[in-house]
């Protein structure tokens, strides 16, 4: 069979280029090996906010009382049930894709693709059997899956990857989080609410360590406070799983420490999916397990393009999928922007969320800026107040020169929809005035971010 | 004593014009009858926020099952506790108001204030002893109260304004609410969650009547889904107290309707306060009730300005501080922009929050513009899946010629947080494509605005 464009692997990247191409009348086809969505949809981005959802009901359910409402004796769940819900909303999502490929005539093929000269796909299914595909482009998005550390290899079962994390049989009562990174901390918090008793395990000296230093001291003090232990400066040497549950040697700089546990969650970052697929063979570069591609996705063989998770950029959902839109609009030579990745906001959905887009103040200043910073906290925020819930402030870094927004980093309830805002006016080369002066509605968190616009310029009001 | 400008009234207006104004170097006073913060901070905005928050976390108590949660067997609160939580939420906030005051050595000056010839206050304190004051500028804020309408008299028992509202002392068993803007619906949110049978009349043919008119169509139907009845089209011409509760003659399109409810609560509108402060003695003109300034806020007596609530602009908080905000930095000599009244956002904090800004997609059309409009359902994003909320939309109009945005209108949990994009993107004179071209992060709800501005474009991936 032959296609305008076949697409190998369905996450966010893939079956968004799908869409797009079949939108732009390509006849489009869509490779996958397990589950419309990927992990994003399956595994990952989808299933732990609704994980974390029951956790963050589950918290109002231990401080009804601050609400004036009566106190919830005992308040309890059904661990299976609360994982069910988490997998029946990926399965819904999943539904959601299939559905969207059929609509937009989309032909979807089950099976493992292998890529062949001659802009060639093998796919082979689950019975064995191989098929042959050709395109006038193949985009490749097969994704990553959870590293792997040679000292901390992961059995499934006691030391586990972010796939078993999210449907453990029941509630562990201890876990060891090895890596504070986004995945790390909305597991370290989902089942630190729940009751499992968590320590996490970070190697560099702060945790969530590519957000500005102030919200990684905060969210440290936060998370320290609703009862998770944290280890920071601090690796997994070697795990012992040869008793009832794991045992993880910890060197820090006082020394060694043994730490015990149900169950070990390794959460050091991805591999990108590079093996296996016929790309050494047709001569497609990889570089430090990533397939090197130009600015508009076009790998070192002519008619290949690569998108998401198995590049060097940013290994996030909505860059996958922008990459994937930019690539199938390239294709079809309309006139498009390069993704701008200076603009890429990051989310971790841990309470308090986190959110950030642009530089850090440390970068900032590394970069040569001269720098004006505000920072609001929600404490002097009315809705915040209202809401029963300040924790947390925003921060934002001007260009003292130009005004440009430099960066913006916000921790705190509900920041995790926030930050567009952010994305949106530095798009738009925006000022630090033009946020002062654009009339945020009352009362509104979101009022935070005019408010550290304003301090960053000695004018705010409410602080 | 003389000062350089003294501001009459502390409301979100006047507080946070006396700041400004201090700020810039200016000798300040502030005059005020009542409470620090004024009505939205004391008895509007704030505390019914803290009431809302209260029924939003009683509604998750009464559906802990759809997260894995177990049931809670007649969840309960002490409706005095609810209400405290919320006068202590108002006493907090207006403490952090007399902070302000002190830490940008603004003085207070308690009392009612008459203005006088020749740039003169008269301050009347509660022993009934006037004191003048003088100063270069006088700034009047004095902002409105509830709209008494002639049939509907109040008595602040049984027929109510929302200062009783807010601190009933027991929950009624059933409450006609007249008038269905944010105040109405707030209101009839929060009583029918806390269980009031709740009885809403509205006039017009749609309840949020300045909303765009699917959002009206789908609050309707939201609200009436949680419980709530609703009549549209329908008036309150009589009201009977003789009894035990109230008796409401409404007259609809089919004819009178008696309702009865152990309270009534009136929330046709605000009227502002021009009586009895000396206005006309000095000749500040007032037209159909209201203040008139000019673009700078200077009323028709040189040296005295108004703003917020007693003008005829949109009555506000957020408009109120802006509006004082600019009155002085133009009294300062700065150079300032005008406020573009078209581009204030307005929200309503009911389930699900309401939230816009600019034209409703009728007005657009009545303008003359051709529009491109797209929407996108909450049901069809991941976020909003996972959080098991999925009840509401974002509509995006966008301008076919030039791509400007026109109006955004959103209905859905979090939307008031949300709708700040729009509003600095419209402000920085965003193209649809721009807002198309934004990666906002996943899975947020934000991505709802990306979607919907695809959809007017026909590039929208998710549905």
């Amino acid at each position: 069979m032959n296609y305008d464009i076949i697409v190998i692997g369905s996450g966010p990247g893939g079956y968004v280029a799908a869409i797009r191409a079949s939108q732009l009348g390509f006849k489009t086809a869509i490779i996958e090996k397990e589950n419309l969505g990927g992990i994003c949809l399956n595994w990952g981005c989808i299933p732990t906010k609704a994980l974390l959802k029951s956790a963050h009901v589950f918290n109002y359910l231990k401080h009804t009382e601050d609400y004036g409402l009566n106190k919830i004796e005992n308040p309890g769940f059904d661990f299976t049930k609360v994982v069910q819900r988490s997998r029946g909303v990926a399965t819904k999502m999943s539904g959601g894709i299939s559905f969207l490929m059929k609509k937009n005539k989309i032909d979807v093929i089950m099976g493992t693709a292998k890529v062949q000269k001659g802009k060639k796909v093998s796919v082979t299914d689950k019975d064995g059997k191989a098929t042959e595909y050709s395109a006038e482009h193949i985009i490749i998005a097969t994704g990553a899956r959870s590293r792997e550390l040679p000292n901390l290899p992961q059995d499934g079962k006691k030391v586990i990857g972010y796939r078993q994390a999210l449907a453990l049989p029941e509630l562990p009562k201890s876990m060891i989080v090895v890596g504070s990174g986004a995945i790390g901390v909305e597991f370290a918090d989902f089942y630190n609410s729940m009751g499992t008793k968590v320590t996490v395990v970070e190697f560099m000296p702060n945790i969530v360590p590519v957000e500005d230093e102030e919200v990684s001291k905060h969210l440290e003090k936060s998370l320290k406070k609703s009862g998770i232990d944290i280890m920071t400066n601090a690796s997994v040497e070697s795990v012992d799983t040869s008793g009832a549950g794991v045992k993880a040697n910890v060197k820090t700089a006082n020394g060694n420490v043994t730490l015990e546990a149900d169950i070990l969650l390794s959460a050091v970052g991805i591999a990108a999916n590079v093996e296996g697929q016929g790309f050494e063979e047709i001569g497609i570069q990889v570089e430090k397990g990533r397939v090197l591609v130009n600015e508009w996705y076009e790998t070192s063989v002519p008619g290949y393009y690569a998108i998401g998770d198995i590049l060097p950029t940013q290994a996030l959902a909505h860059v996958a999928s922008a990459e994937g839109i930019t690539c199938v609009e390239k294709i079809k030579g309309l006139h498009v922007e390069k993704i701008d990745y200076g603009n890429i906001p990051g989310c971790t959905y841990c309470h308090p969320e986190v959110a950030s887009v642009g530089l850090t103040e440390k970068q900032a200043k590394e970069k040569g800026y001269e720098v004006k910073v505000g920072k609001f906290p929600l404490s002097a925020s009315g809705k915040a107040t209202a809401n029963g819930n300040t924790d947390g402030f925003v921060k934002v870094i001007f260009d003292a020169k130009y005004g440009e927004w430099l960066g913006c980093h916000m921790i705190g309830e509900g920041v995790t929809d926030m930050i567009a805002e952010a994305v949106v006016a530095r798009k738009l080369e925006t000022t630090g005035h033009e946020i002062i002066k654009s009339i945020h509605p009352h009362p509104t968190v979101s009022e935070a971010i005019m408010e550290a616009a304003a301090a960053a310029y000695g004018e705010v009001i409410h602080i």
